[in-house]
């Protein structure tokens, strides 16, 4: 069996959702060899959750008649906050977890090394490693979903930082006299270029009489998901939504040149699906604050390994730690 | 001479500047042995300022009984734009210098090995390696004047950046409705946060009437100077305006604190000077921005070492860069 060949080396990588948890083996070269996932029911409470993943996580292993100890480790993606050093889950409004120690339990559990990084951490890794990022010397991603999320890998590695909380990059303060954010600060990254910020900013103009094809949408059904779509179909007042979308994160990106020279950028998560009414936004919002790199050498891209990066980076992240 | 014993370890550092050129010899240990300076004279041109700065040095090690094959390599701090990897000033309004070889100027002059790197860089470096910034794992150099310059300094180096121009700080978009930067971008900190800003800011207030006991001074010759002074004397003016300086230096540190979990903020520059009407200022601003760690694990502080900076921070580089 081509799995054989390659045991010792192989890793899985884990990618903890609110709904569902993906999981996969993955070979050293960051191919997945299979995927699957599972309910999180995160209710029932990290120990159970951890329980519940091993047993899954065996289960795969023994699809493709390997051991655990065929494995070199297991890289573990969550919602945080959380620390890597210490292995722990601190507080996540999405799982209304505290406190859970995930590397000891799954450790324990399966008797491998786990590493624990932030999920949007792992996707960036995953795109660095494997996907649209491969070959850059600094890349940021971001996803862009309910909020906006962020990593930064450079020095061919992903950007913990002392804090261990590098790359809230949604959280960059664009225009303090702007929206509030969900975070409590005003106008961060985030409250301009959020699904939720897309959804608010289309009410509003509704509600200020502007014309636009999505008066036909009840009130509350309003999802950047109708906001884009209408914004493709041409109507006006969507796409000047989805230009302030686009806008906010060229500008924001800019700033990231100025700071690092980031030379590429790439978009993750469900809003990136709006590529084609974001990208010239994007590059006009890069001008009004790059200064540090021509723009002609950053690139602006799609990020490559979709809905796959959490897993992908978690196992890459763990063949850095557990590799050698 | 404890100067021989350690031939072969020492190193010098120059620092090019618009007026003068101020070099020093330094110990491995960053120590100053002794600094001198002599005048630029610029617009003699890069060929004949690298041969008097040649003169200065040897000049510097002749005193102390050394001869430049004691000296392991020259760190060079220059006004940029520059380029590190080909050792080349590109375009400098500070010296109307283009395309001039520094580098390979000097090299060919004095025999050892050079490092170039952009002043505020070199600033940076030296700070981090023996000043303020010792021992703490990201650092961020500010250097406050008539423009707001930065440098970052991480995992025990200099940030130099794929496009060899990271850190520049100055150019962070922080209300892109603000007041104009010289740059030509809207908004940026250097906007805020310069010396030329409190000027124009001063000028605004007192020709709209605003009360202060500036309006003695002739409108040409307020300078920054003036308004902290008068700040620090209480008057509400001037106070309000280096509140502004502080706040939006302050709102910056907290998107970097975001960015990359910066843990020192060091103020450096002539008007790092008017810290005690900065301070509280810059807290409040790093509070509208700062969420990726706890504002208490952060060190705000002045820089230690002065004008002195430069010639460590580019004898450290060049320690770096030749030391083994």
């Amino acid at each position: 069996m081509e799995t054989k060949d390659k045991a010792k080396h192989l890793l899985l990588g884990v990618d903890l959702g609110g709904t569902d948890t993906k999981f996969g083996l993955v070979s050293p070269e960051g191919a997945i060899i299979e995927q699957a996932k599972i309910p999180t029911q995160a209710e029932r409470g990290g120990e159970d959750t951890m329980r519940r993943i091993a047993l899954a996580l065996d289960d795969l292993l023994q699809r493709h008649s390997l051991k655990r100890s065929d494995v070199r480790g297991i890289g573990f993606g969550s919602p945080g906050p959380l620390s890597t050093s210490r292995g722990v889950v601190i507080d996540t409004p999405n799982l209304a977890w505290v406190n859970v120690p995930v590397r000891a339990l799954l450790e324990d559990l399966m008797g491998l090394p786990v590493v624990l990084h932030n999920d949007a951490n792992a996707a960036a890794y995953g795109e660095f490693w494997r996907g649209a990022g491969r070959g850059s010397s600094i890349m940021v991603l971001y996803t862009l979903g309910t909020g906006v999320g962020g990593g930064i890998c450079m020095f061919n590695d992903l950007l913990v930082g002392p804090g261990e909380n590098a790359g809230e990059l949604g959280h960059m303060v664009l225009n303090y006299k702007g929206p509030r954010c969900p975070c409590g600060h005003v106008g961060c990254l985030e409250a301009f270029s959020s699904a939720k910020a897309v959804v608010r900013d289309t009410l509003a103009a509704l509600d200020g009489g502007e014309p636009s094809s999505l008066r036909g949408v009840p009130r509350d059904q309003i999802k950047a998901k109708w906001v884009f779509e209408a914004a493709r179909d041409g109507d006006a007042l969507a796409r000047r939504i989805f230009h302030g979308v686009g806008w906010h994160l060229g500008l924001a990106s800019g700033n990231l040149i100025n700071i690092l020279n980031v030379e590429m950028f790439v978009f993750g998560g469900a809003m990136s699906g709006a590529w084609e009414v974001l990208y010239d936004a994007m590059l006009e919002g890069a001008r009004a604050s790059c200064l540090a790199m021509p723009l002609e050498d950053v690139k602006f891209v799609r990020a490559e390994l979709g809905e796959n990066a959490g897993i992908i980076g978690a196992a890459g992240l763990a063949l850095k730690e557990f590799g050698n």
